[in-house]
């Protein structure tokens, strides 16, 4: 089974507390929004969005920092995801 | 009896409990906005809303994710039903 | 006398609950924004409304799914009337 | 003296209770937005107001049917009047 | 000294109550929002406001209606004066 | 050290009472938004904000009456500045 | 490792005190939004964002002011910055 997000929707799934230790980035537990990471599992296909043209800039496999409270989370097959707009993915970790 | 839904708007059918257990889908109960799982049973036209021109990407029988707290019930014909706009379905399951 | 509602509003006159039950439908009595079935009576001559161009979707004579609390009632020669826009009525009930 | 609305502005003058009973109109004393019947007594030139071009569909002497809370009362020459926007207007009774 | 207002903004000074008596106008101690009559001391350039032409349509010396909670106050050498926007003006009293 | 505002920012300097009170300008303290007066130390390039083009009409040693809780205040080199949009200030005193 | 920003999103890293200290900007306690002086690390490509083209501004190594409130807070490789708009942006210190 596959999610197939419409229009500026990307499927996130989040990253575990080890592997963002591993990949050196720790959030910091302020009571500020905060960011969070994750890798994008799936990619809308862009388009018209609310009257404007939005252009993918993230790919399947991009570690992502997003906005803690942005999206909706499903759980597919017994895996957790998060889907949102990609413009509340702040930045792509390389 | 049928319902022609206007403009972006979509009619769904939410799917049971048993149908997503069997589908794979499971929906947390967090306390997040929470997508639900339903059926689609009528798409509107699309066509210029708000001034901005909407295209329809979803059809009947597609099996959509969408906003929980989105949309207006309504039974017809013994059959409860879920009209709301096309943007606020945030993925088609395949 | 009669009403011609300007721009993008159409007057509409609520079914009764027996005509609703009669056409099959029944409103659920949740505590989410609830539809209202109603027929039309009147229709606007749409065109411009704040810088966008609307085109009429609804007949004299439809039948209609309408958001509960939009619009303001008015009573003409005894008889109650809702005037809403356009963009509050969800379906035609065919 | 005379007043002269500024752009999509009406002048109108609310019709008293009897006019509105011996006119068939009589208004619910429901919680809901309640519409007003007026009588048009000035009407703005219309033009482009927030940078849409508005024009102006009611003329002098109409009768109309507002929103209740729309527009500003002033009293000139011992007589009350409401200045509101031509959008407050909701229909005009003929 | 002199004040040129910004844009669309206009320098007003409200009319004393013997004024507005002299002049036939009343304004009402009503709840609601109470329009305030006012002579146009300065008048703003227009132009481009907020990506939109603007056009002045007051001139020096005109009697206006204005929203009584618009604006800021300012006073300057003794006088007391009303810096608003030009859409913050009703209408024209003749 | 020089602050460089960017797009329609203004960097301002606030005169103090006995400066407004020589240049013949007194702010009265009422409940409403309070301008207040100040010099214009730097002007922003304006160029397209938020997709409209802005062209600045202030210019260094400007005296300009600006509204009280615009913007930001800034201290450097031991002096206090206040950083707003150039649409914040209200007039130019000349 | 490396952030890269999406859109117009710059990463900052915040000075501390005596940094800003030793540059002559001290921040005041006030009550009202205090501007933050930092240093930017990271910068968005712009581009088209909410279907307006935005041009960056700032360059990597900019001592910048910008809104306290403003942006997410990431921790990478123990050091602390803080993604947010270049529109979060007021100034640039040279």
């Amino acid at each position: 089974m596959k999610i197939r997000p419409l229009a500026d929707r990307v499927v996130i799934k989040r990253l575990e507390a080890e592997e963002k230790t591993k990949s050196g980035i720790v959030l910091p537990g302020s009571a500020k929004e905060q960011p969070q990471m994750a890798e994008v599992v799936e990619v809308g296909p862009g388009g018209v969005v609310d009257g404007k043209e939005i252009k993918m800039e993230v790919s399947k496999g991009d570690k992502v920092i997003f906005s803690k409270y942005a999206g909706s989370e499903v759980k597919i097959d017994g895996e957790e995801y998060t889907i949102l707009r990609q413009s509340d993915i702040l930045a792509v970790v390389e």
